[in-house]
Protein backbone atom coordinates (compact mmCIF):
# COMPACT_ATOMS: atom_id res chain seq x y z
CA UNK A 1 0.00 0.00 0.00
CA UNK A 2 1.36 3.57 -0.70
CA UNK A 3 2.85 5.58 1.93
CA UNK A 4 4.77 7.94 2.92
CA UNK A 5 8.55 7.74 3.58
CA UNK A 6 10.15 9.14 6.87
CA UNK A 7 13.13 10.60 6.33
CA UNK A 8 15.50 10.76 9.81
CA UNK A 9 17.92 13.27 9.00
CA UNK A 10 21.59 12.76 10.73
CA UNK A 11 19.89 10.70 14.01
CA UNK A 12 22.76 10.81 16.18
CA UNK A 13 21.61 7.52 19.15
CA UNK A 14 21.21 4.03 17.61
CA UNK A 15 18.36 3.22 19.92
CA UNK A 16 16.32 6.13 18.58
CA UNK A 17 16.88 5.00 15.35
CA UNK A 18 15.67 1.55 16.81
CA UNK A 19 12.76 3.45 18.98
CA UNK A 20 11.62 5.25 15.82
CA UNK A 21 11.86 2.24 13.21
CA UNK A 22 9.38 0.65 16.72
CA UNK A 23 7.33 3.33 16.27
CA UNK A 24 6.62 3.41 12.43
CA UNK A 25 5.80 -0.10 12.32
CA UNK A 26 3.25 0.57 14.98
CA UNK A 27 0.63 1.86 12.54
CA UNK A 28 1.79 -0.37 9.69
CA UNK A 29 4.84 2.37 8.30
CA UNK A 30 7.83 0.34 6.92
CA UNK A 31 9.65 2.76 4.32
CA UNK A 32 12.43 4.30 6.45
CA UNK A 33 15.29 6.57 4.79
CA UNK A 34 18.59 7.53 6.96
CA UNK A 35 20.18 10.53 6.44
CA UNK A 36 24.18 10.65 7.29
CA UNK A 37 23.53 9.12 10.82
CA UNK A 38 25.84 10.10 13.39
CA UNK A 39 28.05 6.34 14.24
CA UNK A 40 27.83 4.85 10.59
CA UNK A 41 25.56 2.16 9.58
CA UNK A 42 24.54 -0.53 10.28
CA UNK A 43 24.32 0.19 13.75
CA UNK A 44 23.97 -2.58 16.24
CA UNK A 45 22.21 -0.52 18.94
CA UNK A 46 19.80 0.50 16.28
CA UNK A 47 19.34 -3.33 15.45
CA UNK A 48 19.03 -4.06 19.46
CA UNK A 49 16.42 -1.38 20.21
CA UNK A 50 14.19 -2.50 16.95
CA UNK A 51 13.50 -5.95 17.93
CA UNK A 52 10.41 -7.10 15.82
CA UNK A 53 11.12 -4.04 13.22
CA UNK A 54 14.17 -4.88 12.36
CA UNK A 55 13.15 -5.27 8.58
CA UNK A 56 12.94 -1.35 8.37
CA UNK A 57 16.76 -1.26 9.23
CA UNK A 58 17.38 -4.00 6.86
CA UNK A 59 15.39 -1.85 4.00
CA UNK A 60 16.23 1.20 5.09
CA UNK A 61 17.36 3.28 2.22
CA UNK A 62 20.44 5.55 3.62
CA UNK A 63 22.09 8.79 1.94
CA UNK A 64 24.97 11.07 2.38
CA UNK A 65 22.33 14.25 2.10
CA UNK A 66 18.89 15.07 2.96
CA UNK A 67 19.02 16.01 -0.85
CA UNK A 68 19.30 12.67 -1.72
CA UNK A 69 16.88 11.39 0.47
CA UNK A 70 13.61 13.06 -1.16
CA UNK A 71 15.19 13.48 -4.81
CA UNK A 72 12.03 11.31 -5.81
CA UNK A 73 9.70 12.71 -4.10
CA UNK A 74 7.10 15.79 -5.04
CA UNK A 75 5.97 16.51 -1.37
CA UNK A 76 8.16 17.47 1.48
CA UNK A 77 7.34 17.68 5.30
CA UNK A 78 9.14 19.03 8.11
CA UNK A 79 9.18 18.69 11.80
CA UNK A 80 10.25 20.87 13.98
CA UNK A 81 9.83 22.25 17.43
CA UNK A 82 10.17 25.83 16.47
CA UNK A 83 8.41 28.68 14.80
CA UNK A 84 11.05 30.05 12.39
CA UNK A 85 9.81 32.75 10.66
CA UNK A 86 10.08 30.91 6.90
CA UNK A 87 7.32 32.01 5.46
CA UNK A 88 5.79 28.12 4.86
CA UNK A 89 2.62 26.71 5.77
CA UNK A 90 2.64 25.30 9.19
CA UNK A 91 0.39 22.16 9.66
CA UNK A 92 -0.85 20.02 12.60
CA UNK A 93 -0.40 16.43 12.29
CA UNK A 94 -3.69 15.87 11.74
CA UNK A 95 -3.80 18.32 8.54
CA UNK A 96 -0.38 17.02 7.52
CA UNK A 97 -1.32 13.61 7.13
CA UNK A 98 -5.00 14.35 5.57
CA UNK A 99 -2.50 16.47 3.24
CA UNK A 100 -0.36 13.29 2.63
CA UNK A 101 -3.19 11.50 1.87
CA UNK A 102 -4.51 13.42 -0.60
CA UNK A 103 -1.64 13.52 -2.38
CA UNK A 104 -0.38 10.52 -1.87
CA UNK A 105 -4.13 9.42 -3.31
CA UNK A 106 -3.18 11.45 -6.66
CA UNK A 107 -0.19 9.03 -7.40
CA UNK A 108 2.52 11.79 -5.30
CA UNK A 109 5.36 10.48 -3.29
CA UNK A 110 5.39 12.11 -0.48
CA UNK A 111 8.37 12.62 2.69
CA UNK A 112 8.69 13.61 6.04
CA UNK A 113 11.52 15.12 7.07
CA UNK A 114 12.80 14.63 11.50
CA UNK A 115 16.04 16.02 12.75
CA UNK A 116 18.94 14.98 14.67
CA UNK A 117 17.89 14.45 18.55
CA UNK A 118 19.37 17.33 20.04
CA UNK A 119 19.35 20.13 17.52
CA UNK A 120 16.47 19.58 15.09
CA UNK A 121 16.49 20.20 11.71
CA UNK A 122 18.63 22.78 10.03
CA UNK A 123 17.49 25.29 8.05
CA UNK A 124 18.93 24.03 5.16
CA UNK A 125 16.85 21.02 5.48
CA UNK A 126 13.83 23.13 5.85
CA UNK A 127 14.61 25.00 2.92
CA UNK A 128 13.38 21.68 0.99
CA UNK A 129 10.32 21.26 2.51
CA UNK A 130 7.20 22.18 1.07
CA UNK A 131 5.05 22.70 4.54
CA UNK A 132 6.35 22.04 8.57
CA UNK A 133 4.54 19.96 10.72
CA UNK A 134 4.29 21.32 14.48
CA UNK A 135 3.05 19.10 17.03
CA UNK A 136 0.41 21.53 19.25
CA UNK A 137 2.34 20.68 22.78
CA UNK A 138 2.00 22.73 25.35
CA UNK A 139 4.12 26.04 25.03
CA UNK A 140 5.22 25.83 28.52
CA UNK A 141 6.65 22.59 27.74
CA UNK A 142 7.60 21.02 24.35
CA UNK A 143 10.22 17.56 24.94
CA UNK A 144 8.86 15.37 22.68
CA UNK A 145 12.11 12.80 21.66
CA UNK A 146 12.30 11.88 18.18
CA UNK A 147 10.74 8.56 18.99
CA UNK A 148 7.97 10.08 19.92
CA UNK A 149 7.61 12.04 16.99
CA UNK A 150 7.63 9.25 14.33
CA UNK A 151 5.03 7.99 16.53
CA UNK A 152 2.46 10.62 16.70
CA UNK A 153 2.78 11.20 12.88
CA UNK A 154 2.34 7.46 12.40
CA UNK A 155 -0.79 7.35 14.32
CA UNK A 156 -2.40 10.09 12.73
CA UNK A 157 -1.36 8.62 9.35
CA UNK A 158 -2.92 5.26 10.67
CA UNK A 159 -5.80 7.09 12.45
CA UNK A 160 -7.52 8.87 9.51
CA UNK A 161 -7.78 5.31 7.59
CA UNK A 162 -7.44 4.19 4.06
CA UNK A 163 -10.68 5.99 2.70
CA UNK A 164 -9.63 9.73 2.69
CA UNK A 165 -10.86 11.33 -1.25
CA UNK A 166 -8.64 11.69 -3.18
CA UNK A 167 -7.62 14.63 -5.50
CA UNK A 168 -7.23 17.94 -4.05
CA UNK A 169 -5.17 19.75 -6.90
CA UNK A 170 -7.14 19.82 -10.28
CA UNK A 171 -3.75 19.36 -12.24
CA UNK A 172 -5.12 19.14 -15.99
CA UNK A 173 -2.63 15.77 -16.53
CA UNK A 174 -0.06 18.03 -15.08
CA UNK A 175 2.46 16.42 -12.88
CA UNK A 176 4.16 18.10 -9.61
CA UNK A 177 7.78 18.85 -9.83
CA UNK A 178 10.06 16.49 -7.58
CA UNK A 179 12.08 17.96 -4.77
CA UNK A 180 15.24 16.71 -7.39
CA UNK A 181 14.14 18.91 -10.24
CA UNK A 182 13.04 21.80 -7.77
CA UNK A 183 16.34 21.47 -6.70
CA UNK A 184 18.15 21.88 -10.03
CA UNK A 185 15.91 24.54 -10.56
CA UNK A 186 16.94 26.36 -7.43
CA UNK A 187 20.84 25.82 -7.79
CA UNK A 188 20.51 26.93 -11.57
CA UNK A 189 18.83 30.48 -10.44
CA UNK A 190 21.74 30.19 -7.66
CA UNK A 191 24.20 29.84 -10.09
CA UNK A 192 23.72 32.19 -12.96
CA UNK A 193 22.49 34.76 -10.38
CA UNK A 194 25.80 34.55 -8.63
CA UNK A 195 27.55 35.07 -11.84
CA UNK A 196 25.36 38.35 -12.33
CA UNK A 197 26.24 39.86 -8.83
CA UNK A 198 22.82 39.51 -7.54
CA UNK A 199 24.10 37.93 -3.98
CA UNK A 200 25.28 41.18 -2.84
CA UNK A 201 26.60 42.16 -0.06
CA UNK A 202 28.79 39.15 0.18
CA UNK A 203 27.90 39.03 4.50
CA UNK A 204 24.06 38.83 2.86
CA UNK A 205 24.69 36.28 0.64
CA UNK A 206 23.94 32.67 2.38
CA UNK A 207 20.46 34.45 3.60
CA UNK A 208 19.49 35.42 0.44
CA UNK A 209 20.34 32.21 -0.94
CA UNK A 210 18.76 30.44 1.88
CA UNK A 211 15.45 33.26 1.73
CA UNK A 212 15.52 32.44 -2.38
CA UNK A 213 15.62 28.12 -1.78
CA UNK A 214 12.75 28.50 0.43
CA UNK A 215 10.32 30.46 -2.24
CA UNK A 216 11.10 27.78 -4.69
CA UNK A 217 10.23 24.80 -2.16
CA UNK A 218 7.00 26.67 -0.94
CA UNK A 219 5.47 27.10 -4.37
CA UNK A 220 3.51 24.28 -5.75
CA UNK A 221 5.47 24.09 -8.71
CA UNK A 222 4.10 21.31 -11.75
CA UNK A 223 6.95 20.23 -14.05
CA UNK A 224 5.94 22.34 -16.73
CA UNK A 225 6.22 25.43 -14.54
CA UNK A 226 9.72 24.54 -14.04
CA UNK A 227 10.96 24.50 -17.47
CA UNK A 228 9.49 27.83 -17.97
CA UNK A 229 11.61 28.96 -15.12
CA UNK A 230 14.48 27.61 -16.44
CA UNK A 231 13.34 28.90 -19.89
CA UNK A 232 13.32 32.44 -18.39
CA UNK A 233 16.84 32.49 -16.96
CA UNK A 234 18.47 30.41 -20.00
CA UNK A 235 16.82 33.72 -21.90
CA UNK A 236 18.32 36.12 -20.11
CA UNK A 237 21.80 34.73 -20.19
CA UNK A 238 21.47 34.29 -23.95
CA UNK A 239 20.50 37.71 -24.16
CA UNK A 240 23.45 39.67 -22.13
CA UNK A 241 25.50 37.05 -24.25
CA UNK A 242 24.36 38.62 -27.26
CA UNK A 243 24.87 42.02 -26.10
CA UNK A 244 29.04 41.46 -25.69
CA UNK B 1 -8.95 24.39 33.02
CA UNK B 2 -11.16 20.39 33.24
CA UNK B 3 -9.67 17.54 32.23
CA UNK B 4 -9.24 14.15 32.61
CA UNK B 5 -7.40 12.45 35.33
CA UNK B 6 -4.30 9.44 34.52
CA UNK B 7 -3.93 6.95 36.90
CA UNK B 8 -1.15 4.49 36.32
CA UNK B 9 -1.63 1.38 37.91
CA UNK B 10 0.88 -0.18 39.43
CA UNK B 11 3.74 0.96 37.57
CA UNK B 12 6.87 -0.68 37.75
CA UNK B 13 10.19 1.55 36.90
CA UNK B 14 10.50 4.89 37.56
CA UNK B 15 11.55 6.12 34.75
CA UNK B 16 8.26 5.36 33.01
CA UNK B 17 5.82 7.09 35.36
CA UNK B 18 8.74 10.41 34.56
CA UNK B 19 8.26 9.77 31.09
CA UNK B 20 3.86 9.46 31.36
CA UNK B 21 4.57 12.82 33.56
CA UNK B 22 6.28 14.60 30.57
CA UNK B 23 4.12 13.00 27.73
CA UNK B 24 1.04 14.04 29.74
CA UNK B 25 2.30 17.70 30.05
CA UNK B 26 3.35 18.41 26.61
CA UNK B 27 -0.42 18.09 25.89
CA UNK B 28 -1.45 20.40 29.04
CA UNK B 29 -2.57 17.36 31.28
CA UNK B 30 -1.37 17.54 34.50
CA UNK B 31 -3.64 15.57 37.01
CA UNK B 32 -1.91 12.17 37.71
CA UNK B 33 -2.78 9.62 40.08
CA UNK B 34 -1.01 6.34 40.90
CA UNK B 35 -1.80 3.46 42.19
CA UNK B 36 0.73 0.47 44.15
CA UNK B 37 3.58 1.71 42.59
CA UNK B 38 6.48 -1.15 42.68
CA UNK B 39 9.46 0.65 43.78
CA UNK B 40 7.75 2.98 46.70
CA UNK B 41 6.86 6.52 46.37
CA UNK B 42 8.42 9.08 45.94
CA UNK B 43 10.70 7.33 43.41
CA UNK B 44 14.05 9.36 42.36
CA UNK B 45 14.53 7.67 38.84
CA UNK B 46 10.36 9.14 38.50
CA UNK B 47 11.55 12.41 39.33
CA UNK B 48 14.66 12.06 37.46
CA UNK B 49 13.05 11.43 34.32
CA UNK B 50 10.35 13.75 34.57
CA UNK B 51 12.54 16.82 34.35
CA UNK B 52 10.60 19.91 33.62
CA UNK B 53 7.30 18.11 34.53
CA UNK B 54 8.54 17.06 38.09
CA UNK B 55 4.89 18.96 39.54
CA UNK B 56 3.35 16.32 38.31
CA UNK B 57 4.48 14.13 40.57
CA UNK B 58 4.83 15.91 43.37
CA UNK B 59 0.99 17.11 43.06
CA UNK B 60 0.00 13.17 42.34
CA UNK B 61 -2.53 11.57 44.45
CA UNK B 62 -0.85 8.10 45.90
CA UNK B 63 -3.54 5.57 46.51
CA UNK B 64 -3.50 1.87 47.55
CA UNK B 65 -5.70 0.41 45.09
CA UNK B 66 -7.54 1.37 41.87
CA UNK B 67 -11.02 1.17 43.63
CA UNK B 68 -9.65 4.42 45.23
CA UNK B 69 -8.15 6.21 42.70
CA UNK B 70 -11.26 6.47 41.18
CA UNK B 71 -13.90 6.81 43.88
CA UNK B 72 -14.47 10.47 42.81
CA UNK B 73 -14.63 10.04 38.75
CA UNK B 74 -17.79 8.65 36.79
CA UNK B 75 -16.58 8.03 33.87
CA UNK B 76 -13.68 5.70 33.84
CA UNK B 77 -11.64 4.43 30.79
CA UNK B 78 -9.10 1.22 31.00
CA UNK B 79 -6.47 1.18 28.06
CA UNK B 80 -5.69 -2.36 26.73
CA UNK B 81 -3.85 -3.81 24.01
CA UNK B 82 -5.85 -7.12 24.07
CA UNK B 83 -9.46 -7.60 23.37
CA UNK B 84 -10.75 -9.58 26.33
CA UNK B 85 -13.89 -10.33 25.83
CA UNK B 86 -15.59 -8.21 28.28
CA UNK B 87 -18.50 -7.21 27.43
CA UNK B 88 -17.80 -3.09 26.85
CA UNK B 89 -17.27 -0.57 24.15
CA UNK B 90 -14.19 -0.74 22.74
CA UNK B 91 -13.19 3.22 21.83
CA UNK B 92 -10.09 4.00 19.40
CA UNK B 93 -7.91 7.20 21.56
CA UNK B 94 -10.27 9.63 19.35
CA UNK B 95 -13.77 8.61 20.28
CA UNK B 96 -12.55 7.92 23.95
CA UNK B 97 -11.19 11.64 24.18
CA UNK B 98 -14.40 12.93 22.27
CA UNK B 99 -16.57 10.80 25.36
CA UNK B 100 -14.25 12.74 27.88
CA UNK B 101 -14.97 16.10 26.24
CA UNK B 102 -18.29 15.61 25.81
CA UNK B 103 -18.76 14.64 29.78
CA UNK B 104 -16.22 17.09 30.89
CA UNK B 105 -17.90 19.80 29.47
CA UNK B 106 -21.67 18.39 31.41
CA UNK B 107 -19.34 18.25 34.51
CA UNK B 108 -18.24 15.02 34.96
CA UNK B 109 -15.05 13.86 36.45
CA UNK B 110 -13.37 11.15 33.79
CA UNK B 111 -10.58 9.37 34.65
CA UNK B 112 -8.06 6.81 32.48
CA UNK B 113 -6.00 3.81 33.63
CA UNK B 114 -3.17 2.50 32.27
CA UNK B 115 -1.60 -0.65 33.03
CA UNK B 116 1.49 -2.23 34.77
CA UNK B 117 4.10 -2.22 31.82
CA UNK B 118 4.67 -5.85 31.36
CA UNK B 119 1.27 -7.54 32.23
CA UNK B 120 -1.30 -4.41 31.56
CA UNK B 121 -4.43 -4.19 33.55
CA UNK B 122 -6.14 -7.53 35.72
CA UNK B 123 -9.86 -8.11 34.88
CA UNK B 124 -10.36 -6.37 38.21
CA UNK B 125 -9.04 -3.33 37.36
CA UNK B 126 -11.00 -3.34 34.08
CA UNK B 127 -14.03 -4.75 35.65
CA UNK B 128 -14.00 -0.82 37.38
CA UNK B 129 -14.15 0.32 33.57
CA UNK B 130 -17.13 1.98 31.85
CA UNK B 131 -15.43 1.58 28.46
CA UNK B 132 -12.14 0.55 26.88
CA UNK B 133 -9.31 2.42 24.91
CA UNK B 134 -7.74 0.63 22.38
CA UNK B 135 -5.15 1.92 20.39
CA UNK B 136 -5.49 0.92 16.32
CA UNK B 137 -2.10 -0.05 16.13
CA UNK B 138 -0.68 -2.55 13.37
CA UNK B 139 -1.85 -6.23 14.02
CA UNK B 140 1.04 -7.88 12.96
CA UNK B 141 3.19 -5.49 15.40
CA UNK B 142 2.13 -4.16 18.83
CA UNK B 143 4.73 -2.66 20.91
CA UNK B 144 3.72 1.11 22.75
CA UNK B 145 5.11 0.93 25.70
CA UNK B 146 3.75 2.67 29.19
CA UNK B 147 4.70 6.41 28.21
CA UNK B 148 3.77 5.85 24.62
CA UNK B 149 0.45 5.22 25.32
CA UNK B 150 -0.08 8.04 27.71
CA UNK B 151 1.76 10.28 24.96
CA UNK B 152 -0.90 9.47 22.53
CA UNK B 153 -4.01 9.40 24.65
CA UNK B 154 -3.15 13.16 25.98
CA UNK B 155 -2.30 13.79 22.08
CA UNK B 156 -5.81 13.03 21.12
CA UNK B 157 -6.85 15.49 24.22
CA UNK B 158 -5.24 18.34 23.22
CA UNK B 159 -6.37 17.42 19.27
CA UNK B 160 -9.66 17.64 19.97
CA UNK B 161 -9.79 21.33 21.63
CA UNK B 162 -10.69 23.91 19.59
CA UNK B 163 -8.18 26.06 19.97
CA UNK B 164 -5.58 24.42 17.65
CA UNK B 165 -5.92 25.61 14.13
CA UNK B 166 -5.51 22.35 11.58
CA UNK B 167 -3.09 24.87 9.12
CA UNK B 168 -1.80 28.08 9.89
CA UNK B 169 0.19 30.03 7.66
CA UNK B 170 3.95 31.07 9.52
CA UNK B 171 4.13 34.65 7.60
CA UNK B 172 6.80 36.01 10.44
CA UNK B 173 5.15 39.89 9.85
CA UNK B 174 4.61 39.06 6.25
CA UNK B 175 2.10 39.67 4.37
CA UNK B 176 0.23 38.53 1.16
CA UNK B 177 0.91 40.21 -2.16
CA UNK B 178 -1.89 41.98 -3.92
CA UNK B 179 -3.88 41.31 -6.94
CA UNK B 180 -2.49 44.31 -8.12
CA UNK B 181 1.01 43.80 -7.06
CA UNK B 182 1.25 40.47 -8.98
CA UNK B 183 0.28 41.75 -12.01
CA UNK B 184 2.73 44.42 -11.59
CA UNK B 185 5.17 41.32 -11.37
CA UNK B 186 3.89 39.76 -14.48
CA UNK B 187 4.43 42.82 -16.57
CA UNK B 188 7.69 43.77 -15.32
CA UNK B 189 8.47 39.77 -16.91
CA UNK B 190 6.68 39.83 -19.91
CA UNK B 191 7.96 43.41 -20.69
CA UNK B 192 11.74 42.60 -20.05
CA UNK B 193 11.48 38.84 -21.58
CA UNK B 194 9.71 40.53 -24.67
CA UNK B 195 13.19 42.60 -25.05
CA UNK B 196 14.85 39.77 -24.27
CA UNK B 197 13.58 37.83 -27.13
CA UNK B 198 11.66 35.05 -24.76
CA UNK B 199 8.50 34.97 -26.88
CA UNK B 200 9.52 32.96 -29.57
CA UNK B 201 7.63 31.79 -32.16
CA UNK B 202 5.60 35.22 -32.62
CA UNK B 203 2.97 32.56 -33.36
CA UNK B 204 3.36 31.16 -29.74
CA UNK B 205 4.11 34.43 -27.99
CA UNK B 206 0.98 35.25 -26.44
CA UNK B 207 0.32 31.06 -24.93
CA UNK B 208 3.30 31.88 -23.37
CA UNK B 209 2.85 34.41 -21.94
CA UNK B 210 -1.08 33.75 -20.81
CA UNK B 211 1.21 30.01 -19.05
CA UNK B 212 3.64 33.23 -17.46
CA UNK B 213 0.62 34.69 -15.89
CA UNK B 214 -1.58 31.61 -15.04
CA UNK B 215 1.92 30.64 -13.26
CA UNK B 216 2.63 33.73 -10.88
CA UNK B 217 -0.94 33.91 -10.44
CA UNK B 218 -0.82 30.33 -9.31
CA UNK B 219 1.78 31.15 -6.48
CA UNK B 220 1.04 31.79 -3.00
CA UNK B 221 3.18 34.91 -3.28
CA UNK B 222 3.97 37.10 -0.58
CA UNK B 223 4.99 40.89 -1.02
CA UNK B 224 8.87 39.95 0.07
CA UNK B 225 8.97 37.00 -2.73
CA UNK B 226 7.40 39.59 -5.42
CA UNK B 227 10.07 41.75 -4.26
CA UNK B 228 12.80 39.05 -4.86
CA UNK B 229 11.42 38.13 -8.12
CA UNK B 230 12.06 41.79 -9.06
CA UNK B 231 15.56 41.87 -8.34
CA UNK B 232 16.24 39.09 -9.89
CA UNK B 233 14.86 40.40 -13.22
CA UNK B 234 16.30 43.94 -12.29
CA UNK B 235 19.50 42.28 -11.73
CA UNK B 236 19.84 40.17 -15.17
CA UNK B 237 19.05 43.08 -17.02
CA UNK B 238 21.98 45.32 -15.14
CA UNK B 239 23.94 42.37 -15.79
CA UNK B 240 23.40 42.89 -19.26
CA UNK B 241 23.89 46.05 -19.58
CA UNK B 242 27.23 46.08 -17.99
CA UNK B 243 28.20 43.46 -20.47
CA UNK B 244 27.30 45.77 -23.38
Amino acid sequence: MAQPVFVLVRPQMGENIGGAARAMWNFGLDRMRIVDPRDGWPNQKAIAMASGAGRLLDEAGLSATTEAAIADCSYVLATTARARGLSKPVLTPEAAMAETRARISAGEKVAVLFGPERAGLENDDIARASAIINVPVNPEFASLNLAQCVLLTAYEWRRQGVDVPGQRFELAGAEWASAHEVEVLATHYEDRLTTAGFFFPETKAETMKLTLRNLWSRMPLTRSDVQILHGIMRQMVRWKERGK
